[in-house]
């Protein structure tokens, strides 16, 4: 394979030492200046892309199709299912009843675990079997434990996973069933990230965290790339996406950034980021035109999916790209998702957690308001399956 | 697109004209001689595949991939959600640990609704817009129907329901959650089909037949096409699937025979049939050497997705082929099954409903009895996420 990659600060220009990489992996803030993630990046240049796309034409149908851009030098310990190169399905229906023409999904249910998470997973347990780390420490709203607990299983991990109160019971089972610790949390995500920080620190565990383990955010880019080769090496005008901690669109637009560098695609898409109403602190924060992101203390919502309280950096990230390359953010109540949830249901055949019910909601939105405009093409991030049919009353 | 395919009986030689095929698509038995059913059947001959392994190449990852064997005459009318393509993935830990050296899964849980059935609803969901027909009754033990609700929700097509006692009510809920309206018979699989059969002839609406209406066994075909493609254009040495009604077997069955008469691959698996020990007609009657098959007339499973009592002509296909081409029966134990769902999700990450837990366990018996030999090739049909995980003790 011999992938080559480095991981530098885009704050302060400082490149880790590939000898670091192993400990470092833990936590992606610089350790140099503090305030920026630390960032992987691939010589792009040369010959080497060259032939890209017509070699993609004979690889399998997994995001695996893309590893000369993802974080990974050894086969040997790639933990797959076949994860990724998931169908983007028109949305013709529903997209004339709110004024657009050219609404897709793309259809991240159809994978492993039925989330975009899957991506991370395979990525992130890859990587640690590559370093030979065998535990790793995760706080998660339900999706990410799901995803890591079944990749791990796969792989000969063991994950201790920490769940704030609110996230669904059968999501904490599932991830229990693969094996996983699971610890539920009287307490915020924010606290169950601390909670879980704490128990890696005292137990000298490898801690998973989110947008800082740069294994994430690489993970995330395949969206772009198969959304792209998807559209025959094209962006779409957007990519929108319901966010919590913000890694999926950060590493979605890292992505196109990449492709456009190689001469793929032209431009790098809007960003539509869809936010809860009791957990807001993106989209409130980006209306404000604030720099730093205002966090929200006690999130108020049921839809757990989403309820990160404070993103961090990834709120700098995510501003800086709306303000250069487009984009917005919209808001979305409880009750419309939920009835977001049976619309999509009963029209278009398509059952969703209700954390992707805000981003269609969100979508709606934004279209109303003029921010998409008619003809645009639109690309949302369909992930989870409901767990529990049980809980819905149509 | 201008398929050619004619219904033809492979009993008496009888051929349906074309006009006729709307009001017989609802029921496939032959009605000249009522013995056997009626066949699609493709002109396979001239040039028209020459070239088809470099077109598929530039196809999408769908089993419409394989449209020219599909029995659709219009893209229009095609109710799709990019289904099909499933990887088809390794499994050396657990394959070692029963002694097989290349033993596969094919993903079919990454697909719209999970299950293998996503492809025959695909195909019969398209085949009834094409012919203008917007009501369809059904008899399922859930996975049908909820495949079946949901591609008829995006297709504007209503469906009826019935439901056998003993099937799992997140899975009555979900086809009622994608509008369609549901009918629970307190009794077994084969009453609830009647129930339907009655109400469907009562309103004169059109009557889903499972194995007897071609639509269904031309679906699953495609697993055959995609796992042949898979593997680089080389049968495997064996297929094995939980069985009910037999719609999958027998259509992959067909799909290799297709494959063989173009030249594409060199032989047709063996089929592994595998059983739930309190509804096994098939394999009872099949290791009595039984030209018709017993009936067993009240399944006593609680894998209710399994407990077709009554395959009817599906047995004389299935067991002309194992005569033919090779293969097997297995039986396995409700608690043999719950044991394997369990050693699946904490040793490979693969969590599933019981009826495919059934299929694993059925792999491990006809490799402890050498039936399957350690080199062959292997490929196990995983379907259908475990609905619901608060059922599992462990
Ligand atoms: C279904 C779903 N949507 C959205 C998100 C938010 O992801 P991000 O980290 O990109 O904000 C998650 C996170 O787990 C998720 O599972
Ligand atoms: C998960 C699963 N396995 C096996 C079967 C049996 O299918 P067949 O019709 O091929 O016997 C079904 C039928 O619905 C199913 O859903
Ligand atoms: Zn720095
Ligand atoms: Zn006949």
């Amino acid at each position: 394979m011999g992938n080559r990659f480095d991981l530098r600060c885009e704050g302060c220009g400082y490149s880790l030492p590939k000898e670091k990489l192993m400990g470092l992996a833990s936590s992606s803030s610089c350790p140099s200046c503090d305030r920026a993630l630390l960032n992987a990046q691939y010589d792009l240049r040369g010959d080497r892309f060259l032939d890209w796309k017509s070699q993609l034409l004979h690889r399998k149908g997994s995001l695996w199709r893309y590893w000369e851009l993802l974080p990974i030098t050894a086969w040997e310990t790639v933990v797959t299912f076949g994860e990724g190169w998931t169908p983007l399905i028109p949305l013709p229906k529903f997209g004339r009843s709110i004024g657009l023409e050219n609404l897709y999904f793309k259809d991240e249910r159809q994978g492993p675990t039925a989330t975009f998470k899957d991506r991370q997973a395979t990525v992130a347990i890859s990587y640690l079997k590559e370093q030979g780390i065998n535990r790793i420490v995760l706080a998660s709203t339900g999706n990410v434990a799901i995803a890591y607990s079944a990749y791990a299983a796969r792989g000969g991990i063991q994950v201790y996973a920490f769940f704030p109160a609110g996230v669904a019971s059968a999501k904490i089972k599932e991830a229990s069933l693969y094996g996983a610790k699971v610890m539920a949390v009287e307490g915020t995500y924010d606290e169950a990230k601390a909670a879980a920080a704490r128990f890696a620190s005292d137990q000298g565990f490898f801690l998973d965290q989110g947008i800082k383990t740069f294994a994430g955010v690489e993970s995330m880019k395949t969206m772009g790339f198969e959304i792209a080769e998807q559209l025959g090496w094209r962006s779409p005008d957007w990519y929108v996406q319901g966010v919590s901690g913000g890694m999926g669109p950060v590493g979605v637009a890292k992505g196109f950034k990449e492709l456009k560098t190689l001469g793929l695609v032209d431009k790098i898409p809007a960003l539509g980021l869809i936010q809860s109403a009791g957990c807001a602190p993106i989209a409130n924060s980006f209306h404000r035109r604030e720099t730093q992101v205002s966090t929200v203390a006690s999130p108020d919502t049921s839809i757990a999916t989403l309820a990160t309280g404070n993103p961090g950096l990834a709120y700098n990230l995510l501003k800086q790209h709306l303000d250069r390359d487009g984009g917005d953010c919209a808001i979305v109540t409880d009750a419309e998702a939920w009835e977001m949830v049976q619309t999509l249901a009963t029209t278009e055949g398509i059952l969703v957690e209700p954390a992707t019910a805000v981003t269609f909601a969100g979508v709606v939105k934004l279209a109303q308001q003029g921010m998409i405009q008619p003809q645009e093409t639109v690309v949302i991030n369909c992930s989870g399956r409901e767990k529990d049919v049980h809980s819905l009353s149509f």
